[in-house]
């Protein structure tokens, strides 16, 4: 049994969905692990990492809609609001999805369904710099 | 240390929480796996993987309620459609709630709560063929 | 490969976020793991674990407001009430949230971001003992 660890940094330009899914993958592809599990875990509180459907982009905007009513950024009640308007609003988001995500790796392929892909969930509207970790356990 | 991979194929009958509790638990047993954790995964997007109270029937159904009215399927923003009513409130169900969930065993034994059981979560009305992992990390 | 459990046990006194954090990482001190993660797990349906902004208290009492008007006490439609108001909102606000987590280890230091802190959200009114599985998976 081995374990691995690596780091993915990647740059949102605002609010919405960037998959990552190859780039998880290709961790995998160079450690050569071929059964165990990948862990995805973001290092924030503004941004989740989801698993979510990949093929149609009306998907993934209908999400962002969805997320937009559900925890809207004017709320008068928010005390939390020192960065901004979408600051709480990105805490509470984080909240209700995820911040780590675990998926089983079977033949040195992570087992995702065919609709499945995985995704940094930004919740800021300001360019952000995300680190990802990726953590692999499992044997060669 | 070991890792063994199986998987649970699962028959839905239309929205509503299926309990897998003891299939997941039958392939610890199974393994012989006494010290470890088990990772249950679903390679869905439109169904989940959850932790809920599964003594009292009124709890899952209040559950579902709640869902119904949180993520109504009548929306008229969503464009993501193609497949029903059902389509797109599947996917925001599925992102506000889990793909996977770690359980340690001691013992041989899932320790879970008094109260807690596993269980697929269906968001969609049809009748499904559900495809969830089982990944068990640890020592005989 | 080494798999370690402890258990922490937190006393609550009332809904908020009680955080755990420090008690995490002295687990993963005590047995001396460098490389691999932690899981934390709860083992209720009535109260969650989630990673929270822990720098600024008006995040968590943002956060405590939005899931007061989220999953309200009194809707009407709840069957399952035979331990007060707060017994259905608890189930629920669980499920929205998470029972377990997975946190990466590397060079025997969890690898929470600046802001990250691990917190027991507790759902429930009256005084809990509450129960945390912390399970350790990797090498010295």
């Amino acid at each position: 049994m081995h374990v691995h660890h690596d780091q993915l940094e990647i740059r949102t330009n605002g609010k919405g969905l960037y998959e990552i899914t190859d780039e998880v993958q290709s961790k995998i592809d160079r450690f050569g692990v071929q059964s165990g599990t990948a862990t995805v875990f973001v290092q924030h509180t503004s941004c989740s990492v989801i698993i979510m459907e990949n093929a149609d982009p009306t998907a993934r905007s209908d999400l962002e809609k969805f997320f937009d009513r559900l925890v809207p950024e004017n709320a008068d009640y928010f005390m939390h609001s020192s960065e901004g308007s979408d600051d709480m609003p990105s805490h509470i988001r984080m909240v209700l999805t995820r911040t780590s995500e675990t998926v089983p790796i079977v033949d040195g392929q992570m087992q995702l369904g065919t609709w499945q892909g995985i995704f940094l969930f930004e919740h800021r509207h300001a360019p952000q710099g995300r680190k990802v970790w990726i953590t692999i356990i499992g044997k060669m």
